[in-house]
């Protein structure tokens, strides 16, 4: 397995493009993206738990019930949520693509990220389908990564090599997503798209399971969207034979698909609204996986504890806060904590209770852009990781003014 | 019932004091409060449901168990929480101050407040207690609400006289609390005295009830402290007859009590952490008071909609999306939504979706300092209220660097 340059355009016949199309004020960001695969693709989707859902994920969730898509619609600047029409705009959405690609309607995935309340009109969207048909490009990855940011600061892609029964299989793909986010269920946009030949069943059991150690682990504020959705699209393009069954070849395909998401997981946590750093927590020693992500997600979902990052302050004690009222069964006085980054590692905390350590060394340490909480329970061989970053003024500065 | 001047030392027979005896390093900050009665009152408590708890909340525990307590001592600076000679300092404090007040260690309610995993020297808070015990007064309220103090920058009092059965009687309280507060059980010192005679069993009863509609229901942070409690003294020197049963009487205690309560929740909501606004978010027509409980304080907690009011943004779209992901079982389609202040009410939200409305009146609405987010969810009888404060640039800056 490879990394390697590219997102959503790297597997086989797939084109990609994003364009402005005047949903968003400024005309120098891209507010239209989508993702067209030459032949009819299997597709699987993971939604929002949050019971607002945004009309797109009701239409999409209808368009591809038969496991079947071709092209994938998004757009920035409004979330087309908690509007009268908005089941009738999205099919509008699928209605006009199926149009300019002479595909089934049905077999369009929409999507929306934005301001949510606010009437989305389509003639922006309309206006705008016919140049992104006419840009849809080999190399159109990025740009399509550029169409679905809002507050993103980074255009966030990535592709992997692989090999199935002698084919060379790849999936690549594009997220977005820096605020609202909180690990439940699909948490962001993320887009996928393969050649890896693969049946919608056995891609939805892969993504269903894969979410749970990856999407659902990365919390930025704690608010879980209206509105996102993690969708993949394998057309089969690279040869191999079908993969039906859980067998070594889905494995493979499991791992590689693995390997994709937790890239895109560091890209959102890292990126996340007013960030500086990238925060991990990695779990060890937990009795159960349930305990160890319990905790993960309670210390990433801290405020306190990620203004302290922020502010690169050693404050270990807000961590064993954290733990305490993650309502996880552990015993505080085994746990361990230390921090880590590029410039080493630092015990902070010993059996539950402080010890001594040079505060200036702790300071180097969290003076860094990607920091390690790292926390051993002593009490069982489980472990788990959850992605966030550290709270700042520019987060409040986001929130406090977004919609102006 | 009236609310009147003071505090803790309103009621009769209590006396309090609050001095700086070197744990922090301002000497202009008291670090040192004390609260006294008399004679031996009757006692009921409350503490952090946080797994991780400060040692002075097990001490006193211990030391109430028999129901009676002569005394508070509570020292701010540290917290005295995973230290591994936590418990041993907390009894020492006990110790010293029974010595000092020729009272039994056991009546004494020990309790701390700061920073977590510090080890607590004995030191200054012996060397403190003499002019701690000295400055007893019965108008030291205020000292020992400046005692108590960390990040917040108001002392937090309240006073109020009632009648039972022909006796006038007064409740008084103090509080801190501005960080690391969260809804669940009790979340920050409150410490409460009044010279009604009532029964140690029914006066946990009353405490324990009260504090779901009012303690419970504030956020300031979504971080659950390990040190909270609330404490409740009474010394029966009003003279009427004890409350010993669910009559008349206890109604009209319950009734002062939730008074106190809810004046102090709305204090230490508005001097949250950094906060330039206090938010009440009332629910009605709920379904039952559950759904009314777990809506308000999922809109309280949201940071979007915390850093919206700080931006005097009527972004109703999180306020929708946190109601949303509250898990609470409403039919999203009822909904009404609406912002109030001293300069008017404006209805935002109707039946899920968004309404046209003035921006300029919306955002003279919420340039005011106390914000009400009215949540219609048009479906029963029930409500509720919780309290909550923006967030600001100033939080982040607090917690940032909370230690140095």
């Amino acid at each position: 397995m490879n990394i390697i340059s590219g997102g959503v355009t790297a597997a086989k016949g797939f084109k990609a493009s994003g364009v402005h199309c005047g949903i968003r004020k400024n005309k120098l960001k891209k507010d239209l993206a989508l993702i067209y695969s030459e032949t009819k693709a299997n597709v699987a989707a993971v939604y929002t738990t949050n019971a607002v859902k945004g009309a797109p994920l009701t239409v999409t969730k209808n368009h591809i019930a038969d496991g079947y898509a071709s092209a994938i619609i998004c757009n920035s600047g409004n979330a087309n949520t908690c509007n009268a029409n908005g089941i009738e705009i999205a099919e509008q959405m699928s209605a006009l693509l199926g149009d300019a690609l002479k595909i089934d309607p049905c077999d369009v995935v929409v999507a929306s990220t934005g301001v949510i309340g606010q009437p989305l009109d389509i003639e922006p969207i309309k206006n705008g389908i016919p140049s992104l048909v006419e840009s849809l490009d080999e190399n159109g990855g990025l740009s399509a990564a550029e169409g679905i940011m809002t507050t993103d600061t980074k255009a966030k892609e990535v592709a992997v090599e692989f090999e199935v029964g002698g084919k060379v299989c790849k999936i690549g793909g594009i997220a977005k997503g820096s605020g609202m986010i909180h690990p439940n269920m699909a948490t962001m946009l993320v887009f996928i798209t393969t050649d890896c030949n693969i049946s919608s069943q056995m891609l939805q059991k892969a993504l269903s399971s894969d979410i749970q150690s990856t999407f659902n682990m990365v919390s930025i504020d704690g608010d879980t969207s209206t509105n996102d959705m993690v969708c993949v699209l394998a057309n089969g393009m690279a040869g191999n034979e079908e993969i039906t069954e859980d067998n070594d070849d889905f494995k493979t395909f499991m791992k590689t698909l693995n390997t994709v998401n937790i890239n895109l997981c560091r890209k959102i946590a890292g990126d996340g609204e007013g960030a500086t750093k990238l925060l991990e927590c990695k779990v060890s020693g937990a009795q159960s996986d349930e305990i160890a992500k319990t905790v993960a997600k309670s210390v990433i979902c801290s405020s306190l504890t990620k203004a302290a990052m922020f502010g690169a302050d050693a404050n270990w004690g807000r961590v064993l806060c954290a733990i305490g009222y993650s309502k996880a069964p552990v015993d505080v006085n085994k746990i361990d904590v230390s921090f880590k980054s590029a410039k080493g590692e630092i015990p902070v905390c010993k059996n539950g209770a402080g010890i001594e350590f040079s505060e200036e060394k702790a300071k180097e340490i969290l003076l860094e852009e990607v920091i390690e909480i790292l926390i051993d329970l002593n009490s069982g061989d489980c472990s788990s990781t959850a992605w966030g970053c550290d709270l700042t003024y520019e987060y409040v500065k986001i929130n406090g003014d977004y919609r102006t």
